[in-house]
């Protein structure tokens, strides 16, 4: 059931004279099926398909858009426990989670066809002419919001269905009227073509132009560098490593026509635990954190590779507790085995930093691929001198840093490069207590969580899914919730236009009966 | 009255060794004022402020910005008749001029600090907890939108007020409750200087942080890049030519933390007269067309330097008509001699390309920094093959382009590079029977215009200043109106945070009374 082939729209094509195989890290042997690489004319094709499809998907009306959206989750859906096998084969992940996952997909698809059936989120806004304004008559102005044109998605390794092929870049791009070409994961490249198939199935069964969409195999830089550097592509989603990202950035500004690329890269996701979180509630967070930390085999964005605290005896005793009950966990396997290396590689790297010690690991020996879990601990001053310990060990890994007082802890807050979340527990007072500590947290970070876990990303218009560089290339979007479709659009004005002309968005009548900005105030009354 | 000293923060200064005058256009002589550049101390200091004054002015509420926004605007009237003087001096351009684009200026600011007063403008957005959801309980979400920290704006040369030291872009930034640091223009240094007296008299007066504003004098790109550069900087904005522009957009890209660069560059700003309109109103066209090349002496960003028509004797008539009519146009004097000599340089480099005709010039002598205008015309075919014709010349200088047929002027349409702004001139039905060149052209500019002329930025809230590059370097933001403040700011979410501890924006009761997404609807109601 899996050809191994990309989808140049509609078409699958496997030109390329380069393949690859996907892995199954559970049973540490290859999957079975064999991946062709797309070659530069399938590259060259896609985006000149995608080019076309855009003249005619960008004026496609909410409404059917949101058709075509909610017919990819329901052709999804109807992959059944086939996509779910793929799933769990070529990542690791057990079916509650694939399915799970499946499930957050599918939301968001909805999530999205919902925000463009209604309508309100194009920004509308009119001011209408004052003919004898004196000196000069105004001029009748409207604008709205318009899609950018084809947009790059890079599937991430992590999530398969929530970030890859009709994840949330992909299902935002969409509905703000962007064909998308992705750049599958040569992970879970199987899992991207089902996925794919229905995607194109939807695109069919609804009308939309071939083109709209486009599936492309890859192993290696080139199709991603390729597909970057396009003068077709009007910009790119990426989920994934700092190092990988911030290549994309670059690449993309160096562009003759530079495009927006929107990485959302590493994070250590900080945790601050102030002194009475411990002394009361030591066990109670030391038991959340293992678990938040564990959770899908620290494989999330948001996993808490690193706490601080003050160096106390309840510090100390919950660095126990916690490493305790670390060790107790039962080790996971993780996605694939580039990725445990460089797990193992990383962790190994930290742990032999002159300062820092052990405080849980796992010895007992483990199946292949199976990460096992770590916990360090390090002074305050430690920590600050030494940029090595800040980086993210991409798994079930963390530090406990030990202040040596809240200036320190201010300090090394401060320190800290840009993260996707920042967590204090403790209670209210104490906000205000360390207020200079949770003033620097905040400069820090795109998410800001009292008395929680770091993990578990709720999708809704208030999430904020990124944060200042390295957390994401562009701290000024989110890529998860409703407003990362503001990522794809820019705002386009018309003067004078005729009414009959205009978009029904700006049309007097209101045709859609959306909310928008009329003279300045907000309104759904037609003209 | 002016001391040729920068402000670093509410202290003049000046350390430098380098020295430079400003220049009197009109009167083709230097000004007596001797400006000191700022040296990496003083960069160094203006930035260490700046960082300081972050921590108090973010969190500054927003009826307190708009006193100080509004002050700005009155301390800028109070320096009455010296500050327009040293204006037309520094520019050559009139009175009347000065004193429109001061109005400008301060409308600009008070209608930041109308938006900032009422509040909507942070976006807030609140997601109630849901205890008892399965099968994992919903958190509290809320978020609303921060400002970046620090940003740089570099003065343009064609707008000493509107898009300087107190201009649009200082306006907005101040507005979101980001520090600003000016890269003085070095054409109108002595206007800059004393506009920053108004700004720091009322930041002194509103009770603002010190380093809230600092203004470097420069004449090389040393203070430029050094600012760009420096790791607290947090954004830039630009206006300017697209090779200034690119260079920082590049070298921001570049840091170890990329940083958003808002360039507002070059435009050619393409008009497409369809046939009717030159057969019915040849004449009316060529009029507005003749002052709208000419308005400011062809030195606005949205000059018309491109028009674009099918070849017919209605082209040839209205090509004469204009030309007749840039004759008789009473030359002006340029805002620089640099710039004078560049206009002449990039007007004999384009009259210089193969098949390019004048149709009508100005060859009379003109006193010093005097503009000759003139109107070149080419085919279609040479001017798609030839891409230095398509580059701007600021200036009052346009050409006709002649295409052959339809299909022509789509394809020269669709080559073109981005543009701010895009006129049709027709009839209504001509929008249907060019749709392919009315959809190309909506595809490559920021504002499209129908049946009036590119020239004249209306300052409201449904104006698109910017555009797809080189008319910005990104196109998803405006530099004109209220939302050019969503260039400087990022939201950020508050998971679970205790309501006395929030910004006032997301409290439960609303304290504020501003419009907020509450689970997903506006409601301006307490919770």
């Amino acid at each position: 059931m899996i050809s191994g082939q990309s989808f140049i729209g509609n078409s699958a094509s496997a030109q390329g004279p380069i393949t690859f195989h996907t892995f199954n890290p559970k049973t540490n042997t290859e999957n079975p099926w064999l991946f062709h690489e797309a070659n530069d004319e399938e590259i060259e094709k896609a985006v000149q398909l995608a080019r076309e499809a855009f003249q005619v998907f960008q004026n496609i009306p909410g409404k059917k858009k949101a058709l075509f959206l909610r017919t990819i989750a329901d052709e999804m859906e109807g992959l059944g426990d086939d996509l779910i096998q793929v799933y769990m084969t070529e990542s690791g992940l057990p079916e509650g989670r694939a399915k799970g996952e499946r499930g957050r997909t599918m939301g968001q698809l909805r999530m999205f066809a919902d925000l463009v059936e209604q309508g309100d989120w194009v920004e509308a806004s009119i001011d209408t002419a004052i003919p004898d304004r004196s000196p000069i008559p105004k001029v009748d102005i409207r604008k709205m919001l318009h899609p950018l044109g084809p947009i790059v998605v890079f599937g991430s390794s992590n999530f398969p269905f929530a970030y890859s092929t009709a994840g949330g870049d992909t299902a935002s791009a969409l509905a703000a009227g962007c064909p998308v070409i992705v750049k599958s994961h040569p992970m879970h490249a199987g899992t991207g073509e089902l996925v794919a198939t229905a995607i194109l199935k939807a695109a069919k069964d609804t009308g939309m132009p071939n083109g709209v969409f486009s599936n492309l195999n890859s192993n290696s830089y080139h199709v991603g560098k390729a597909l970057v550097q396009h003068p077709g592509v009007k910009g790119v989603g990426f989920t994934g490593s700092i190092a990988g990202g911030t290549a994309l950035f670059k690449m993309a500004a160096e562009r003759e026509e530079p495009i927006p690329v929107f990485a959302e890269m590493g994070s250590v996701n900080p945790v601050v635990a102030l002194p009475s979180a411990l002394e009361k509630n030591g066990d109670h967070w030391a038991e959340q954190l293992a678990n938040s930390i564990t959770l899908g085999v620290g494989q999330f964005c948001t996993c808490p590779g690193l706490i601080l605290g003050l160096k106390s005896p309840s510090l100390e005793a919950f660095a126990q507790a916690l490493g305790k009950l670390l060790g107790e966990k039962e080790p996971g396997v993780m996605l694939h085995p580039n990725i445990y290396q460089n797990f193992k590689k990383g962790k190994e790297k930290l742990s032999a930093q002159t300062g820092t010690s052990v405080v849980a690991d796992i010895t007992e020996d483990v199946p292949p691929n199976v990460a096992q879990q770590r916990l360090l601990m390090v002074d305050g001053d430690t920590f600050l001198a030494n940029p090595t310990l800040h980086q993210e060990v991409f798994g079930p890994f963390s530090i406990i840093v030990q202040a040596d007082d809240a200036a320190e802890l201010e300090t090394i807050v401060h320190e800290l490069e840009g993260q996707l979340t920042g967590t204090i527990l403790g209670e209210e007072k104490e906000l205000k207590d360390y207020s200079g500590v949770v003033e620097s947290l905040k400069d820090r970070v795109g998410r800001l969580i009292f008395n929680g876990v770091p993990t578990g990303v709720e999708v809704c218009p208030s999430m904020v899914h990124g944060g200042p560089f390295p957390a994401s290339t562009d701290s000024r979007f989110t890529a998860v919730g409703i407003h990362a479709i503001k990522r794809w659009v820019r705002p386009v004005a018309y003067q004078s236009w005729p009414d009959t002309e205009l978009p029904d968005a700006l049309k007097n009548g209101n045709p859609l009966g959306i909310s928008r900005l009329l003279n300045g105030d907000s309104s759904d009354k037609s003209i």
